[in-house]
C-alpha cells in the first residue's frame, strides 16, 4: 500500500460546498502516478519515454461522507488485481481529523486500467518492472 | 430518455491525448443538471432556492472506447432505480460518427445519488415534481 | 463581434461561493474557439488537421462584478488587433438580469495570441481565412 | 519571496501538447495560498473562520515559453504592492532543467487582489497578521 496525503483545494468544492466528485478520479489518477513513482523516470517517463499507458475501462466508487474545502485526505493505494494486461487499483480515502472534526472514511474507488501501448492504442502485456511493483502493493 | 449533445473541449484531454476519464463525471453531472431543465428553476434553482441537491454515492463506469479533441458525443441520460431518497440516472455516451471516424459506444455510467438537504446535509424524501419528472425517463 | 452566452456550472465555483477567476481564461478560451466557427472545421480543425494554434502570450483581465452558480453570462468576442503573426482578442463578459439580480459588467479580458506551426512551435503568419474573419470583427 | 514547485499533471495539458493556459491561475492561487501558511489555520482559516478572502480584480500575465506534460516549475511568489484593502502579488514560473530540456523562464503573473470581507462581499482593511506577512515579502 503507498500512502499519500492531500487537501480540497480551494477550487475543487462546488455549488453544495462540498467537494464536487468528479475530482475524485483527478485524485485517483494522481495517487496512480505517485505509485509509479519508484520506476524510473515515474508515470511521466512511462507515458512519455516509453509511450505506455494505463486507461481506465472500469471504475467502482463508493461515497461514504463528504470532504470540504479545509479538509486534508489519506489516500491508500494498493493493488486489488493483476492480469496479463490489466490491473484493478483500489484507493481508500480517509478525512483525517482536525479542529473541523473527526476522522472519516470517505470513499473507496476500484479502478481497472488495461495497460495500453500509446502508439498503437492496443492493450500490450504488463511491463515487467511496472509488474513487479504491482505485485508489492497487491493485497488479499 | 433525454439527450444532449457535447464536444469534448480543447482542454478535456490529458497527455495520453484522450479526454480525460475524470471528466466524464462532470459530463454526467451537467447532463443531469439538463435533466431537471422542466422543474421550475432548474438545477440551480434546486440548489440554490430549495436547498435540495443529489450528491453522489455510488458511481459505477465502464468505458468503451476514447474519445478525442474533435470528437461530439451524444449523452442519453435516463432513470434506472428510483427509491423513496434516492436515484439512480444512467449515461450512454455514444460518440458521433464525424469525419475523423465512425459512430462508437464510448461509456455507460450508472450514478446513485442521494435525496438530500443540503442544510443539514441529511437524506430527505424525494420532492414530488422531481419524483414525477424521474418517473417519466424511467427505464425497465 | 461574436456573442456567446454560458451558465456558471455547478462545479466552477470555489470555497468563497463565486465563480473561481481561473474560468474565465477557459470561457475565453471557449468563446475563441467559438469564433472560428464559421473556418471550415471550426478551431478542431485548425488544431487536428492543420497543426495551427493561438497559443496565449499576454492576458490582461479585469473583473468588476463577481459571477455565481445560477448566473448566466453573455460574452461578446471581438478582435482588438490583428499583427502578421499575432491576434489581440476582447472577451467582455456581462450577467444577465434574472431573478437573482441585475445585469452587470463581470469583466474584460484581452488576450494576446501568437499564431503558431504546432509541429514546429514557431509563430507563422495568420492564415488568409483566419485572418478575414478576424478582420470582420475587429473594432476600433 | 516564498518558493514553491509544481509538475504539470496529466490532465493538465490541452489538445495542442502543452499546459492549458487558464491553469496557471489555479498554479497562481495554490502559490497564494502556500503563500498565507504561517498566518494560523492558513488560507482556508481566513476563508473558512475568519470568512476573509481576496478576490481577484486584475491579473496581467506574460508567457515567454511552454511547460508540458513531465516539465517540473518552480514557482516565486512576491509582493509587488501593497495597499490599504488591496495587495499585487508577483508570480515567476520557470521550468527547471531535466532530462527533456534546460531551464526556462515561463511566465510572469501580477495578480491584483482585493480584501474582502466575505460575508459582505465588500472590501475591508488588510487584517494586520497578514499585512505584516505581505511586507516581509515585498520588493522593490
Amino acid at each position: 500500500m503507498v500512502r499519500t496525503e492531500r487537501a480540497v483545494r480551494f477550487e475543487e468544492v462546488d455549488a453544495a460546498g462540498i467537494a464536487f466528485f468528479g475530482y475524485f478520479l483527478n485524485w485517483c489518477h494522481e495517487a496512480m502516478a505517485s505509485f509509479f513513482d519508484p520506476i524510473p523516470g515515474g508515470y511521466a517517463g512511462l507515458i512519455l519515454d516509453r509511450r505506455f499507458g494505463f486507461p481506465a475501462v472500469h471504475v467502482t466508487s463508493d461515497w461514504k461522507a463528504p470532504v470540504r474545502y479545509g479538509d486534508r485526505m489519506s489516500i491508500e493505494t494498493s493493488v486489488a488485481r493483476i492480469g496479463t494486461t490489466s490491473v484493478t487499483f483500489r484507493y481508500v480515502f480517509t478525512r483525517l481529523a482536525s479542529s473541523r472534526g473527526s476522522a472519516a472514511h470517505v470513499a473507496t474507488i476500484d479502478h481497472v486500467c488495461v495497460a495500453t501501448n500509446l502508439e498503437t492504442m492496443t492493450k500490450a502485456p504488463l511491463p515487467d518492472d511496472c509488474r513487479a511493483l504491482l505485485e508489492q502493493h497487491r493485497i488479499g
